[in-house]
């Protein structure tokens, strides 16, 4: 938790998207060989002896170590999408963002009843998304689903763990 | 080349997006944890003696196996995004499609002059986005730049490799 080196290594952005927003941005960590190393170990780490099959990547920043993550694990690696990207037939999920709705979608055939899934993205703000994909992998109805983000941010009132069920098993390697 | 397994994981979509065209759909190897495995494995034989310290993935199914093999090879990941997505100063490329222009950016610090760039991407059909890739990673003038895609569209009259200049570097997993 809290790696020295990664913590070095991510950018704060100031007021973006939007003014009095710190935006934490990973790409910093993306292009760093050793950061990338450092938090691909963690992750192995955590999910070693979980019997993962799948590991879900939200578009587009969880498909970075997501994928990576899938393969160390001897998983495959399934892609949570905006709609309209995906080409075969897909499941679901729509959630209300700050300004409207928004919707995700999974391949039908992703996933089944015996995968034990991972879904992963780089940052837990209000956890809005996370939540959303939550809900559309439950509706395969896989044997366990566990969560994991890179970053979780604690700041200003922001409690994204709070819109999770207890019993939901998530994991972060950044607390910022 | 061509190897057997992927060839009978890839999924072929009808139709998609629009009538006529035959879409390869690359989603049913990366679920598939045996083909994750081979094309990460066909991807580091090629490029693991060739000093590659960045690996830069195409928005956003380049980033799947590109930052797996960014992590194999002891690289860092770079992004190549559409515009206003990534938060702090970039270069940008613009390139005409065919329904009008478009533009793809990297951060300016995420490549210098001592690396050895590797542009990944899923799919080589007409080359239009990954010539524009090209020309953006070549404004950083780093020191070697490669090409790959996993699969290299063939038919039709299709001849993404052309649009190229002679002496760059291109592989290809897959030729269908």
């Amino acid at each position: 938790m809290n790696n020295p080196t990664l913590l070095k290594n991510l950018r704060n952005i100031p007021d973006f998207p939007i003014p009095g927003v710190q935006f934490k941005d990973v790409t910093t960590l993306f292009k760093n060989a050793k950061c990338m190393k450092i938090m691909l170990n963690e992750l192995y780490e955590i999910y070693k002896d979980k019997g993962i099959t799948k590991v879900v990547g939200i578009e587009s920043r969880g498909f970075v170590l997501g994928a990576a993550l899938a393969v160390k694990l001897g998983a495959g690696f399934v892609m949570c999408r905006k709609p309209g990207k995906l080409p075969a037939e897909t499941l679901q999920e729509s959630y209300m963002k700050e300004y409207g709705k928004d919707t995700i979608e999974i391949h039908k055939d992703a996933i089944d009843e015996k995968d034990v899934v991972l879904i992963h993205d780089d940052l837990l703000a209000t956890g809005g998304s996370m939540k959303a994909a939550y809900n559309l992998v439950k509706k395969f109805n896989p044997a366990h689903v566990y969560i994991n983000f890179i970053i979780e941010l604690t700041g200003e009132g922001l409690n994204g763990r709070e819109v999770f069920d207890e019993g939901i098993e998530i994991s972060t390697l950044l607390r910022v």
